[in-house]
Formats: C-alpha cells, structure tokens, sequence
C-alpha cells in the first residue's frame, strides 16, 4: 500500500514525549525529546553528569577497597550487590516459592524474591523470610559453614543485614524442617543458602512497612480523619495481635508500591481481575459481542452536571459518564447482544470513601424479543455466575482478605430461589417491617440510601440473600429514556440490582421508537434539539431498532459490597479522587 | 456496616444527569432531573404532550377508519405496524436463521430480522430478503392465498412496501427452494410467510443505503477529499459489480447505524473482538494478571506535548497517554507479569487516516529474570498466537473484509523461524537492498515511517514474513527510562514489532535502579524534580524493585494493519479525530 504521501505519519524520531506515559501502540516509545531540545540540553547536563561518574568512580574505588580486606574472606564471590559480573552457578533451576516440591528435596535452587525479613541469630546464623507474588514465603536459613559452596561469618553478617523488601537473587539448597515453619505461608520447606546477592536495594527505612500496609486502612479521608471512619476501623483485623499502629488512605498512596506489597491488596486485585473475567466468559458464552464505547464525547449529558469537560483542539469535549448512547448505538447498528469494560467519569466533588471520579463500567445491552425480564434474566445470571465462582476460584484470597476486614459471608439464595421484587413491594415491605421512619414511605418516589439499606436488611433477615432485584420503578425516578410499563405508565421496565442492600446495577428497557421517545423528552421538560439529546434520538431515526435493553454494573462497588469493605478506594488500582490524582 | 452520618451517599433521586450519558454503575441511572427542575419544565412541556396526544388520537382514529375498509381483509390480523395488541401464534419457536436446518422444514416458525429487501413479483406475491446480525439472510415469501393462515394481496402489497432496514416479526413455514437462493447467505431454505408485522419501521429514504454501507469508504478526509485517498479507493472492492457509489467516512459516520449494519464493519469488529480475546487469554495463561491503569493522571509526561488536558476541580488534569508509569507500579508492587486493556490519548492535531486522538493500548510488563529478551518473546508470542488463532477463528470474517478491501495474505514465518534483527543489521539490509535514498542510513538515528516501509517490503521478500522485531534501537531513539545494552551503550535493549512495515509494537526493558535513572535523565537534558518525573522516579526508590520491561500494542492498528485496511478509522468502534467526536 503506498503511503499517501500529503499524510505521510510522522517519523518516530518527531514523535514528542519522551516521558513515562509515553510508550503505547501508536509510535509510542519511540522518540525522546526532540534532537535540538536534547542537544541543547545534553550540554547543560553533561557537568552534572560528569559529577555522578566522578562519584561512581570513587564507589568503585571503595569497592575495591573493600575487596581487598575481604581477600581472606572465602565466600566473597558467594554475595554481595549484584552486578553485571555477578554469576551464579550453572544448569540450577529457577523456582517459585509455591511450585516447591519434594522433588526438589536435596537439590540446589536459584529464587529471586523479596527480602521480606532477616534477623541475625548469634553471629554464625541469620533467618529470613522471603516472599514472591501472592503472600507466597519461604524460610531460608544463612549459616557460616566452611564446607561445600563456603559461607562465611562476613557473609552471614552481610546477609542478615539486607534491608527488608529488596529484591534479592539466592541460590539455596532446598530441605524439611524439623518442624513446620508457622511465620511462612510454605510451612514444610526451608532454604539453606548458599548464595545471595541483593538485586535492587529497598531504603534504610520504608514509607510504609509490610505489617503496617497489610493492617485495615485507618482512615480514608483526603484531609483531615472522618471521625465514624475511625472508629469503625479501629476494630481492627480478626486474630490482629501485632502492635503494628494501622496507616490512613493517604499513607498508603503515598507509599503506592508498599500498599500493592500486602497481601491484602494482592487478594482484593486477585478477586477484581477474576471477577472481570467471569463476567466476559458468561456474556461470550451467552452470544454477547465485546465492544469499545469511546471516553471522549462532544456533548454533555443534560445540563451537563458532574460532567468533565476540556479543551478540543478548537472545540471542547466531555469525558463520558456511562457508554450507554453508544451500546445503544451497536444495537442500532444490528448487534444482538453486546458488552463492554471500561472507565467512565463523574466529576462529582463528593470525597467520601463511597466515590471515585473514574471507576469501571461492566455495561451490556440486548435485543429484547419478548419481554423485558429477558435482560433482568442475564444480568442476574452474569451476577450469580460471578458470585458461585468466585467463591471457588479465589477461596483463599476471600480469606486472607476477611482476616484484614472481617465481613459476614455474602449471602446467595439458592437456585430458582432468586428474589427479584417491584419496587412497590418494596416500598410495602419498608412500611410493615422496616423501622418507625420509613411507615410513610410511597411507591412514586424513589428510595433514598437509608431506605435502601433498611431494605436490605429485611430482605436478607426473611429471604437469606444479600444479592437481590427490585423492579418495575417509579416513572418520577427514572430519566426520559426509560420505557413506561404499557400496562401501568406509572412505573417503567426499569430495575436496580443491589449488594448488601446498595445499588450496584441500574438498567432498564429503552425507549426504541423515536415519536414516542421525542414526547417522552418534552415530557420531562426538556428540549429534544439540545446538544446530546438530538444525537441520541436520531439514532432511532437511522433505521427501524428493535426493542432493547441493558444495564451498568459498577465494577469497583461490588468487589468492594461483595468483601464488605470499607471503602471502594480499597477495591480500585489507583482510585481516584477530587482531591487526589497521584499516583 | 453502619453508614457514617457524615458521609452519606446521595439518595439516588437526587442524583443529577438523566440524558443518555447517565447510566453507569455508580448510581447512574436512577435519577432523571431534579425534582424542581422537573416540575417547572414539566408544566412547560404539558402544551406540547398534549398537542402530541391529540396527534395520537387522530392517526388512532385514522387506523380506525382504515380497519374499517379492510374489514372484508380476511388476513386483515395478520400484517401491519405492530402493537401492544398484537398476538402472534401460540407455541412457536423463535429460530435465528444461521440456525436453521432440516429439523425446521415444514415447521412454522417466528424470525425477528431486518428487512433487506422488499420486490413486488407481479400483485400476488413479493419476495423478500431479511437479514439477522454478521450478514446472516434468507429469502422470504409472501404470496396471497386463502388458505391456512389467509395472506391476502392487501397484506402482499403491504409488505412488498416495507421500507429496508425496518425491524420486523415474521411467522413463516421453512421450505427447501426449488434452487438454491443465491442471493442470500442461507441458500438452502426459504421462508413462506404468513403473518409479517413492523417492529420499528425505517424512514423511506435512508441516509446510506446498506449496498453504499458496504462498498468500500471512498475518503477519510474530515474536510476535502484527499486525492491519493479517493484513487487508492476507487480500485474498489474485488467482484463489484453494482452501481452503487461509495460514500465518504464522513458519510459513513453521520449514518453511523448503517456502517455499522454493514457486513464488512461488522466482520472488522468481529475479528477486533477475538483479537482482543485472544490477546488476553494467551496472557492470562501465562501467568499475566490484568490491572487496570487510570486515565486521569496529575502530570503530563516531560513537555506536555500532545497532552490532553483539563480542569479538575481546583487543579488541573490529563488524559493518560500510556499506562506504562502504572505498570511498572505493578511490577514495583509486587506482581511479576501484568496486562492491561484499555484507552489511551493523544492530543495530536493530525488528520490523517493513521491518527486517532482515542485509542485501545494492549500492554504488558513482566520482571525479567536473567535476560530482556524473555519480554520479546512474550510479546512475539502473543502475537502469534493472535495471528495463527484468527485465521482459523475468523476465516469467513476475514475473506468477506478482504472481498471489500484487497489485501495480500498476512504473511507469517515458519514456527522457529521467526525473524528478530537488530536495529543495525536493519539498517545494513536498508543500505545494501533498500532503494537508492537509503544508501547512507546511519546506525544510531532513528528511521523514518519511509525507511521502515522499505525495510518491511525487503524482509518480506527475503523472510517470507509480514511481522518481525527489530531490536536493540539506538540510546538517541529511546527515552531515559530505556536500558542501555552494558555490552554496548550506544544501543538500548529496546524494540519495536512490526506488521507490513509499520509498527505496531514498542517496548523494552526499563531502568529499575534509581540512581541509574536519574543520570539518565540528567543526561537526557530533563530536570528530575520535574512533575511527573519525580514521581516516578521515586516508585524505584520506595523498596527494590526487580529488571522489568514490556511493551504496548496498538489494537487499531494491529487490526487495520493485519487487514491492509486503508485507515485505522476503520478498525475503531467510534474513531475520534482532532476535527471529528461524533457519534
């Protein structure tokens, strides 16, 4: 194909940025900064630069000082700070802490793990721990012994003295306790090592240690402590016995590589990625198509609240609030059934640990051919296949993080058991069973969080379950697009999914016909020729579009109501905030 | 868990923002506009709701009138605009025509499908063609006759006049045809109709006819179009034989419901979809976990060049060009191999058919135990792994995008015979068979988007290959955070894939030691203490963190490039360009 040669794209050398956010598909990493900026540059720097080899060079000249007294020393190759020259014995076998076997009793092994702890015992002996991936560690056991690979007293000394959470590279012969080794996740192994050399160096002293990063977050407040907040973490974890004082939301960000360390964070992103991925296998499996609603979009939602929006080169854009014009699009377009994950964005000034600013949207849409209750069908399906699996697949990261932030099991009915509710019996429930306050409740309004959560709490106490539809919600509670019950246009085929009594799902029917959708706008008092709401319903003006519907699962809220955690900025990589960008 | 009084979520009733952009996990739907705001624009929309039921009440009246002309119609129930009351046949089966088979012949059954095409034959019957999502048609038949169900030729020439790209219900027996039908997918039966109503009906005139839909795009340009553009595509799709003229992809995206209806789009979104799939499965089995990188980010990379940025409450904001920062955060903290899937920006004021200003990034980054070139062979492998599966899993997608857009077989070499140069053993292969232009290529600049090109026809001639790694890119062409070779620093241990030429693919191995990081950057000319670098500079000083490296994919490109398509507009579900975010 010839290039046209008017558009020829830019060779990679001109791409600008050079920067960490620079690598990506698009002729990404390439580049650097430009050559005249880098020139212009390369002189100004080029003293600093001749600074730091004069002191590399001084630190190799104290090195080989050192060397020298050591010459005595037998196990001098044997450790050390890894470098290039570095060798480690040939033909040994790379291992994982948790593939270890007792094939693999006797034998010398190569582990590249983090130094999770060292402590001398007397001057011949230091014990370790050290950790990979997943909570996996592993005993090992340095002992001045002359025979064999020589270890020597230096060497022990060295060793026992690595700070904690460097990485480090050790070859070590693999043995059976004389008893299981309780403070190790792998109980029955222990390493007796014979080299050891330290891969990347952690600091003297950590922003945040291990202990105090797998402690429950104290507070997660962007200023000052929320006192409730507190209070409620102060319980503390199950079996804590450790006088490891807790840290706050901010300590942990701040100390980003330390938080992702723990255990607990480890387990909550092992549930999340799982938990992503149940709801992709279920939906392929059940004839949805995967597809990529766009972030950037050019009109704002009705009044254009809690929207971002920015510059566009000479216009302005708005980061998207939910993909539904656009799955509603793929319909239009002849998709059957479709899904997608993705960001999306409120620009909503709430700092409380319930919002984020950013979050991930698991949305679907569907061709409905008879009835509406079609789509309540899979998105409860999709749910419960997350739910049943979850609890198989990832047993022993639920565990480790209950041990942090105790929670009751989350409760499922069984089989052909789901509760799916209208909301008017809902509201009747509020009334008979729920506390004083709510005995007024009506069916027209909508429900406030308090309701919500009296809500769940009967529903769990009388049909067992924390996962739970209510139906059928009132017209006055739902946006122009909902499609009104033809036999009751008080209510819409609009429905809330709810975790522990918290809404974790909203969807409904749309409306597919654009005379009755147009009068559905003026309806509600608003101007079908505004910017968005045009665009939207000339959708339907394209082409005849089928009956549909869908629904929007908020991915952070229910690994976060599902582990009853404390906040959803628990459940996010990097959650964040109106205060808070970094890291 | 108690809710903290002082943090309450917002009921949702108060939740603002109903337009189409609402719904979304976190509380979105539920809502609509604020009560007062309702209530206000409600009393000024009244006039007009009851303009428009007046207009209900005389066109049911006219329907009225109608029915009573047809009164003598005996298949008078069994045609027309479907209602609420409208009653198909009992204990029918809903079939999707690629399902059907011999089991169906004879049967009567209900097919929801668009109308493709509708033709009188005469006043007594009409031959249809009804179309289901991926290009799956039959042909259908309306005949009138008295018998059975009655059709009479009121109902056949209703509709023979049913506008294409309506939606409709068909209750119909399955017949073999006489011969098969070769103007349809499904050759082998046919459908005799019997009761036909419109589900949602197609304007008379459509913006962009499905034939135009599926010719191939004739422009990319946002404005005029571009010559080379319009010659290039006016070679025209293999076997065209119609008249129908190819319209623009400005065109296409204003009539976005038909390009998406379109065969040929939605066999492009088929294969982007599988290949996406496949990426994440093959990494998935190798022990990658998947994380998710934030879009909003505190510090745009080193300059700000094509950043977007905006206001975020009281700071300012950017849109993440790469993930790259967040997965060595990853790696930082503790996982040893991840992936994402996800958008990333470019704020590049290009308007050419190979730019986007939103597009998808594959990434990974994986710690590198004895040698970077475990990182190339991951990223090799996942692409073959795309490459060999999507033959076989999208054969009939392919070859129908290939009858639309030409293109040559995606070559690939031999298991075990994969071809990885050098940047230099490029370069030479430039030199020594490349065009004349080429003589003096150097070894330590980077090439230009031509060089490659020409490197790319010489290594498939010579390699029989369309996809390939150069590696060890000059320490010019790469930024800071790119590893030197320390056998030689005048290259780097990074890398590009390429596909046809082009490349698709950037990575390498990354600085993980701070203090080697910092000179680099000094020597780069850039300040540390710069926003944005401090902060990651910093990830290595908070605890050791093992080798790494990774690389980022672009999807749009690896799908437009796999299929010689002529723009990545193509290959994107909703491109955006600097001129252009709608839909």
């Amino acid at each position: 194909m010839p290039e046209p040669s008017e558009n020829p794209a830019p060779p990679p050398a001109e791409t600008p940025a050079a920067a960490p956010a620079a690598e990506g598909g698009e002729g990404g990493e390439a580049g650097g900064i430009s050559k005249k900026a880098a020139k212009k540059a390369e002189a100004k720097a080029k003293k600093e630069a001749d600074k730091i080899r004069r002191a590399n060079e001084q630190a190799a000249a104290a090195a080989a000082s050192r060397a020298a007294v050591q010459a005595e020393d037998l196990a001098k190759d044997n450790y050390g700070q890894e470098t290039h020259d570095t060798k480690l014995s040939a033909d040994l076998v790379d291992v994982n802490v948790k593939n270890l076997g007792d094939e693999h009793v006797g034998k010398t092994i190569v582990l590249r793990a983090w130094m999770q702890n060292a402590r001398m015992q007397g001057a011949k002996m230091a014990f370790l721990e050290l950790r990979e991936e997943g909570n996996w560690s592993i005993q090992a056991i340095v002992a001045a012994n002359p025979e064999g690979t020589p270890v020597s007293r230096q060497m022990v000394k060295w060793v026992g003295a690595i700070n904690p959470e460097s990485f480090v590279i050790v070859e070590a012969t693999v043995k059976k306790p004389l008893a299981p080794v309780t403070s190790c996740t792998v109980q029955n192994y222990e390493l007796h090592i014979t080299k050891c050399f330290v891969h990347a160096a952690a600091p003297t002293v950590l922003g945040m240690t291990l202990a105090a990063a797998n402690r429950p977050v104290a507070n997660f407040s962007d200023e000052a402590p929320v006192e409730q907040e507190v209070e409620k973490l102060t319980i503390a974890s199950a079996g804590e016995t450790t006088g490891t004082p807790a840290a706050s939301m901010l300590t942990h960000l701040d100390n980003i590589v330390m938080h992702k360390r723990s255990a607990v964070q480890q387990a909550i992103a092992d549930i999340r990625g799982e938990m992503k991925e149940l709801y992709r296998s279920y939906l392929r499996s059940h004839g949805f198509k995967e597809f990529e609603p766009p972030c950037l979009i050019a009109a704002a939602s009705e009044g254009g609240a809690n929207v971002f929006r920015m510059p566009y080169f000479e216009k302005e854009a708005f980061l998207a609030q939910s993909p539904q014009f656009y799955k509603q699009i793929e319909i239009a377009g002849g998709r059957k059934r479709v899904f997608s994950v993705g960001p999306v964005f409120r620009a909503e000034n709430s700092n409380t640990p319930r919002h984020m600013t950013e979050f991930t949207g698991l949305d679907m849409e569907m061709e409905i051919k008879k009835d509406y209750r079609e789509v309540v069908e899979v998105l409860e399906g999709v749910l419960f296949h997350i739910f049943r699996n979850i609890e198989e697949r990832c047993a022993e990261e639920i565990a480790l993080v209950r041990s942090v932030y105790p929670s009751e099991e989350f409760l499922l009915p069984e089989p052909g058991k789901e509760v799916r509710l209208t909301f008017a019996e809902g509201q009747k429930l509020l009334r008979e069973e729920g506390p004083e306050e709510f005995r007024n409740v009506t069916d027209d309004e909508d429900m406030s969080t308090p309701q919500e959560k009296a809500l769940g709490a009967i529903i769990r106490k009388k049909y067992n379950t924390d996962f739970y539809v209510l139906d059928k919600f009132p017209e006055a509670a739902r946006p122009f697009y909902a499609k009104e019950d033809p036999a009751n246009r008080k209510v819409t085929n609009a429905y809330d999914l709810f975790m522990r009594g918290q809404e974790i799902c909203s969807g409904g029917q749309r409306i597919h016909d654009p005379v009755e959708l147009e009068a559905r706008i003026r309806t509600k008092g608003i101007d079908p020729a505004s910017p968005g709401i045009k665009e939207y319903v000339d959708i339907f003006r394209q082409a005849g579009v089928p009956a549909h519907g869908g629904g929007g699962i908020g991915l952070d809220r229910v690994v976060a109501w599902y582990l009853n955690l404390p906040s959803v900025h628990l459940a996010a990589f990097y959650p964040r905030t109106p205060k808070r960008l970094l890291p």
